[in-house]
């Protein structure tokens, strides 16, 4: 069994085998986002990322009413109103600073070494987008309402939406009509587009789903899904010719595993293998 | 209200509070382009790129019978066939320079900080897809026929085509294919495979749909549309980490805008903000 | 005519005009490759790429049981399993220069000039996906089953499935999925995520629909066609102003073929044009 | 004979044959750029880069005291230190809309297809080096004293020198303590590190030597030397596979020229050959 | 003046205003690094990054006999020797885990927001050089023997070496020399190769010509500075046009700073101008 | 020993262990190349590049008076002025292929795996610089002259000289000169710039100094060895980021290897060590 993850507004709990389920927890203000949330969800997936009890991960909001509405805009209101500098450029230096901080915490999940699945339900606003896109598989329930919010508030999403969106989904006009509309869309437009592959009917149904694709992935070597994340990630970015090169390089060393041997003769003596931890 | 805009073969006008309507006006001709248009498309997308009247632009094409039917063949058939050097390599420095002077010409369209939201109709073929690529959001009537025709006359479609579709749509497969056969297809496919996303019953009611995007997005924070554009156009061509280090430095100094605090205001009093020019 | 092509494991036949059906065959092991056929492979296109005689490829597998199984697992542990050295970092390197040479031979497909269009039914497992990837056009029969299989062997795909896919389908979400778990998809939702452009009712209707798209496209300008397949692989890996400016560098010299003329000539006298070869 | 270049604060004369002298002409003001002369060295340049007879570039300074002090900070400052709006957003849109048009300008002297000689004496400061950075060749007269200014007047060298100087000269170390120091140095130094590649023992010789240079260069074929520098600028910025591939498809069009028969033939026949223009 | 900065292994000075001064301490080891040690390096660097009473950093080793003598091989070893595992895959992960580790370590001197001034002597091998090539500017004294050491001891150098040496000198083939054959080389051919831009003739004069360049440096405006550092950075590594794009919207904001209009009265009143914090 | 290597043109010896030394030899021709030469230049990298009997490759020109004139121009212009086609579409296609395979066969010298030394003397002209410029070291003897000749017969540099020489030397000033004049320069000039990073007195000392050299390299790891070339030649050409993480994978896998404990062991006791065969 993995060790205690105690972090406030999270709960991190082990519901399958190498199966970690981690919930955000701060319902009665719709999961919305103050610093020191993302601060901790940054240090436990940075932890998940080397916990050899983890193979995979599921990530959804607390309660009925949204995965998350994003950032508590009052929160981040005040500091935002408050700087203590009238120089713009010292302002900018500041606010940059603060953004990096804010995006590392966000890439956390997406730097992860195992694969995490985000399951979306009711509102899934602004951050709920930049958190999930950030995430390897998205499911949602039919009642997730999504919008890619900032714009009604002034500005440019800045925590990963806009640099993960155009990579993830089928159209590029409907990435830019839902960014710069920020107008609110349901499920069977996020499947229809790709941004999720699969609608459930409830939450609860939603949940369970990525609770059973994350055991099915934890049931597979971890070498090899491991490697499989980094390189999807790695060629999503670049040419297909740096692609198969790193894949090259990763393959050399990880092909070398047992985990082949074994995985093989579990296939030819038709049982489940058993691969040791990572 | 914005400025005269007189042009040969475009009607601008401005039919709701900070939305351009460009259309291209040779109707006679099934609004194929000839030299003169692609100048003058260029010279109203950068004028309307730094207008303060202009929040969102939508393009459309005037008559019936088509959005445009591309390049004016017999036209441009005369310049091609009546080079005065018989030298291979200087007739090729001709062309290069011709083909860069008009991509740039279709870029401008790509690069007008504002929104821009191609309305297709009817015939839409060769440069109706150059043409859109490079706009934001595509919509389009039931009635549209669409078709990568430029293999059909001899040669690799150069004005954008084959830089933009790969990003912009869903399948790689299909973008094989509608541009090696050239083949004609309907509006459901175009929707299907994400060219568009979404598909109108009419002409008018599409035009009125990209008037009404239009003016949705003409609603919101200018300074948050024009940084959702640029930073969406520099992450489709970057990695994840240049598109996030890219948007820390756009919004250090973008956030510091008065239309933050205006937006959350008018959020707080349920009341529609109002944005000063850019 | 072609030439004679004659390898074993693969039969060439040219159907059409133009047109060459390069099909797999080893239907007794489910045309499950061994390292000659993947030699054989590589060969056949390096060839068919050049030939004036052929200006596009259909690929399929012969037999109703598969269009591949994938990697003959046998074959391959065979040589995995008995490696002469203890080194690690020697074996690593013995290990890169065969995933390297085995890339290659596979990649031999995507560089082929002429365009190449696949055509799956049945099991059609791991190599079946890093071989269609390959390819510029993907159709299915209804029957086919789809796995990227290799996570369940252990280890990371590594002959390109993992760098092309995640540029040749719709959804980031569901790339992760079929790849993380390796379970099987039928051909509908191959469909809906765009991997293939269309589905047939039956593996033979899947070859005719091939067949037939090359033969279109072989009564094209080469000159175009080859342009086309060219300019969109590279756009595909590089920014939009890359594309661009190869794209002018390319038609600089191709604008110049004969082909436009006659194509646009054939346009006007409403008859089928001819093309010299290429 | 070329025809008239007539513009303010440039004299264009045409010493050579094919040979260009563009001069900086406001030496009362040691030559230092207002709006105006950028604008105006960009219109030359562009001229100078499709004019058929023009094949390569000199550009130096008038008057003994500058090749030019930089931009004319007083005028600049007034343009600065008046903006109309108190939002720091908005005037970071019109800043940015500036610094790009500004780019531009200087980048025109890099985009010019003939290749551009610098050469420099006496100060030589801030825009001295946006500027000669985007020539092809560097030389200058032993009085030379350069200075990267920009620091020095609170702000980042934004018109070019940042972007090209890492790769265009010896040692990141040095590159870093010019720029952040913005000490002045000799001629000697800027030889040593590679930033001119000879200093002349005045600048009448300096001019000398740069108009030997460029007639040197006006004597080799038009459509050779354009090739050369294009795909040396463009290798420069990218991986050397790119680059090879650039190559090959420029060349297919360019080595058909009929300028490697007559240059072959002169060298066979030891004449100067004569090549027809571009 | 600034916070007090304890750490093990480092003194860490003010000697001048605005000026740091960190100092390898392990003499005793001819300051051979430790694990411990380049955890505290990064603290100290994200920490000086932030620090508004730090302008630039100076960076020397303390004692006569070495600026580093590299990993401290003995300790490094035994970690190396007693892996837990013995499948090759997860002994590779857990080594890529420790490179990216201690690449992030070294890595926060290059993200130091301010300007380090590395100044190196007597032995300087192996990580001397990732560590100083992480610097900005090198300078070292005449007594100076450096040396890629890592061949020697069977391995390629994987903490930045081989990745940040070809873009900061003046020759590949030196490069390859130096790195190939580990050979020592003395402080006159590190200037002759522009790995190093100044030699001085005792470690005492270097030491003070590094604290004299930090002081020249930390006079000018931290906004310029900061903005000429990470502008330098980003375009080593990018095009030129991205380099110039970004440069555009990095000034957007920092254009804006009262350092621009404090600087250019002082140079009018001549007079030194006081810059505020950053 | 290293088996038998029989190539007409080439003598390939083995005059130290593991370093092989190959000759051109056509000296009756200057040793100009002729296709059958890059062919079988191509063959020989590629199986020394596999053969563990070798660790480091000298490449010298038979003869006293040139390394290599260059392509046989003779030769090359029979073979350029007899095409089969008028069109120059089909004619660009066929010479592109044509440069794509001759730039192959010298990129075969890049891609061998173990480090290569040129070696240069007398007349270095034109395919001299793109043959040495993909070995990783460069020396020369006193009596070497250069010249990037391509310009003088017309044409653009294009088997690789233009991409590479800009990340190969120390001033683009300097690249600019010597590829548009093709004026002859002496090794000491060659030396300033770095394109070679050693000159010695005489063609014998030279190559004594390469064999020694080589024999240097040949000494260490080879798993160290063939690291460090591969990292080098990747960094060049991308980002210090990307160099980092593809360090990392690399030696995940390179680090267990049996020659650090080996190289590590011998160094403490003073002995010379002894690798395996890679």
């Amino acid at each position: 069994m993995a060790d205690k993850y105690e972090y406030e507004y999270f709960n991190v709990t082990f519901p399958r085998e190498y199966v970690a389920h981690v919930e955000i927890n701060r319902p009665e203000k719709m999961n919305a986002f103050i610093e020191n949330m993302w601060l901790n969800l940054s240090a436990i997936f940075r932890r998940l990322s080397h916990d050899p009890n983890v193979r995979a991960v599921v990530l959804s909001g607390a309660g009925e009413r949204a995965f998350t509405a994003g950032l508590d805009v009052k929160a981040a209101s005040q500091g935002m109103l408050t700087r203590d500098t009238a120089d713009p450029a010292r302002a900018a230096n500041a606010i940059r600073r603060h953004i990096l901080e804010f995006q590392d915490c966000i890439t956390a999940v997406e730097k992860c070494e195992k694969p995490v699945i985000a399951v979306l339900h009711s509102i899934s606003y602004g951050l709920a987008l930049d958190l999930s896109l950030a995430c390897d598989i998205r499911l949602c329930a039919r009642n997730t309402s999504f919008s890619v919010k900032e714009v009604d508030i002034g500005l440019a999403a800045d925590i990963g939406t806009l640099s993960r969106l155009p990579r993830a989904v089928a159209s590029a006009s409907w990435v830019k009509d839902i960014c710069l509309t920020a107008r609110v869309f349901p499920a069977s437009e996020a499947l229809q587009f790709g941004l999720v592959s699969q609608v459930l009917d409830s939450k609860t149904l939603a949940v369970e789903k990525g609770l059973e694709t994350a055991a099915l992935i934890a049931g597979k070597s971890p070498v090899a899904v491991v490697g499989t994340k980094e390189i999807l990630n790695y060629s999503r970015d670049r040419t297909v010719e740096d692609g198969l090169k790193y894949t090259s390089v990763w393959n050399a060393a990880m092909i070398q595993t047992q985990d082949v041997k074994d995985a093989m003769l579990s296939g030819i003596e038709k049982r489940k293998p058993v691969f040791s931890k990572l």
